[in-house]
């Protein structure tokens, strides 16, 4: 029996299911694998021996590439011990499993990364295989990440939506919008997409630059006062020069407690107090990364193809994450490869400073080659010929 | 001459410009309106004399019905005083203008009102006719307000993603969805329509039931315990037995500033200070109206319908407001007629309690019939059968 399981790992996307369809239809392709198993809410399902086992018809999956979250379930898990690397194996060998594909991000890497080396080292029969997976898009070596796209084209879409509500108003406010990204800025940076449309944010702040008040203040009451309203996009994992997240309200409560709050909501706040304007914090949370009725068609395919090849590279004997190289903006073309995990497991690709702008709070417009494959761009637009005001 | 005026009022909903297409459509076909004036934002422009003349041909302004925002401005202002009204009609003289169309809610509809009392009294050749305009369902006499379907849709489809997302982790949190409503719960109670695809929400509170915050954590107790996952759907008008917003949060942070806050954010702060439960909050905020990528067929063309039908009854000489009667749920009939404003100006409709359980935390399903036309219920649906978890 030559078996093989898929797990799920890390922040849901919209398109993580499509990467475990390009599995399924890998597999059942290949004739090469016997079953294909899931393993429930990621890793803990080898651990637990939880895995289901993945047999209807193809056309039965289908409906997998519309549909956002992770379906398997997933968890946050990292491998801490060679215990747990051994009950691992335990179930493996019960289910005759020989690939073991992961699809998650640079902390889902680092298990599968773990995975094969101990497989090495003990002379285990089994590769593992990494399926990339974030809208974060910050794993090191392939060009962008599946999520990614998807994500890039909710945020591009929802400012331009934004843009022409606020707009409709003639005193306005500063509106704060807060986009998802751990440590990097790459999704936020995609904001200005919406300027293709003439829709597009006053200012952008990621947080590979460090997060000045002072001078985010001024940026705000400059542009303020000469237009009655600032369109703001800030990305949640902002910091200060001291690596402090922005975020983190340290002021307590009346009962001692700490304050939640995010990093749109405290700026919202200040600029209110500081500079006695009105002002709307909108976080994107969730919705932008579940948006399955706004998934890019680019990164739908993407994440079926890396699936799919991960199947193959597995039943070549290969071990590594599959990556996608970018051959041309325009016309969009890309390969995938295969990559060294080690060289991508626990690391993190920052947006490149050349796409900032030297003030750091704005993105230079050669970003927008960059996101422009995943928007879907005659899709998302609004001809905005028409504004009156 | 026959001229005549429209301008929008309020907040800005996905297909009040759909109601400004229908509007310029009818005037274009009926030849008896020489001159169509658009008031830019809102009646501020009749007050300041500040018109734009819409003089294209109307294929230019097809665009409209696919741009979310108030286009020509809007504003918030309610007439206070009869010199007001005097500088209004000086300006409708100056253009010829026999026929303003009012496109707002309830406090727009007192402009409508005042307007043509004011007209009538002083025996002058003009009438107002509204139009209606909410994305919080909340005008009397009509069955549904344009503006509120497409949010419907929108609520509905993020919440079955949100579900999705909080779903694919075994160990959840209470995860508290905020949604817009002024004073009203039409909006929040529309959620219950996810339940159709086995995505829905597992609490509902409407502002029609006083808020009982102990009542609120023993259910969200009740079903963490048992699922170790809720999903609450809010509304941002949420008040306690007294008619206090449980928005407003009276606790001073350390410099003696009032904190900003918002419904979902309390109670999120209350279930993890008083629980123990980790949380996270959803505003859906401006996103929600502004959707027009989602914009709902039914809701776009009775936007249409009712401007059109605005120009008809003006060329009639009648004033009142247009308003939707349904016919029939399914097949979904309706057909409209001309309401009298002053039933409906400064009045608010409240969900009815038939719609609301017994224990005021659910929504009956008798009000899935009553949104069911709006949410093109076959493009958002999302088949749920290959949960594997």
């Amino acid at each position: 029996m030559n078996n093989a399981v898929y797990f799920q790992s890390g922040g849901p996307t919209s398109v993580i299911n499509s990467s475990f369809y390009g599995v399924i239809k890998a597999c059942k392709e290949s004739n090469k694998i016997d079953n294909l198993y899931g393993s429930l809410y990621g890793i803990d399902g080898l651990l637990k021996d939880n895995l289901v086992l993945i047999d209807k018809d193809i056309n039965e999956y289908q409906e997998l590439t519309n549909m956002n979250g992770a379906i398997l379930g997933t968890c946050r898990k990292c491998l801490s011990n060679d215990e747990e690397l051994k009950t691992i194996v335990n179930t493996l060998n019960k289910y005759s499993i020989k690939c073991v594909f992961v699809n998650g991000g640079n902390d889902s890497m680092d298990t599968c990364n773990k995975m094969n080396i101990y497989f090495k080292e003990n002379n285990i029969d089994c590769v593992a295989v990494g399926i990339p997976k974030t809208i974060d898009n910050d794993l090191e070596l392939t060009d962008h990440c599946p999520g990614f796209g998807s994500n890039v084209k909710y945020v591009v879409r929802s400012l331009m939506e934004i843009f022409l509500d606020i707009n409709s108003y003639d005193k306005g406010r500063v509106t704060i919008v807060e986009v998802m990204g751990r440590e990097t800025g790459w999704l936020t940076a995609s904001s200005i997409c919406a300027k293709l449309f003439n829709l597009g944010p006053d200012l952008i702040y990621v947080p590979e630059v460090a997060f000045d008040i002072e001078k985010f203040l001024s940026d705000c009451k400059r542009i303020y006062d000469s237009k009655k309203k600032v369109l703001v996009v800030v990305a949640e994992a902002l910091k200060d020069k001291d690596g402090n997240y922005i975020s983190i309200n340290q002021s307590l409560d009346s009962f001692g407690h700490i304050q939640l709050g995010s990093v749109s909501f405290e700026l919202a706040k200040l600029v209110k107090e500081r500079l006695n304007i009105n002002t709307r914090n909108i976080e994107f949370s969730l919705t932008q990364r579940s948006a399955s009725h706004i998934i890019s068609t680019v990164d739908k395919n993407e994440a079926i193809e890396v699936g799919s090849l991960a199947v193959k590279f597995a039943l070549e004997n290969k071990r590594g994450m599959v990556g996608i190289i970018r051959d041309s903006d325009s016309p969009y073309k890309v390969h995938y490869d295969l990559f060294p995990i080690d060289k991508i497991a626990n690391k993190i690709k920052y947006l490149p400073k050349k796409f900032i702008n030297n003030e750091g709070n704005y993105i230079n417009d050669s970003f927008i080659d960059y996101c422009l494959p995943f928007i879907d761009k005659e899709e998302i637009e609004i001809k905005s010929g028409h504004l009156f005001i």
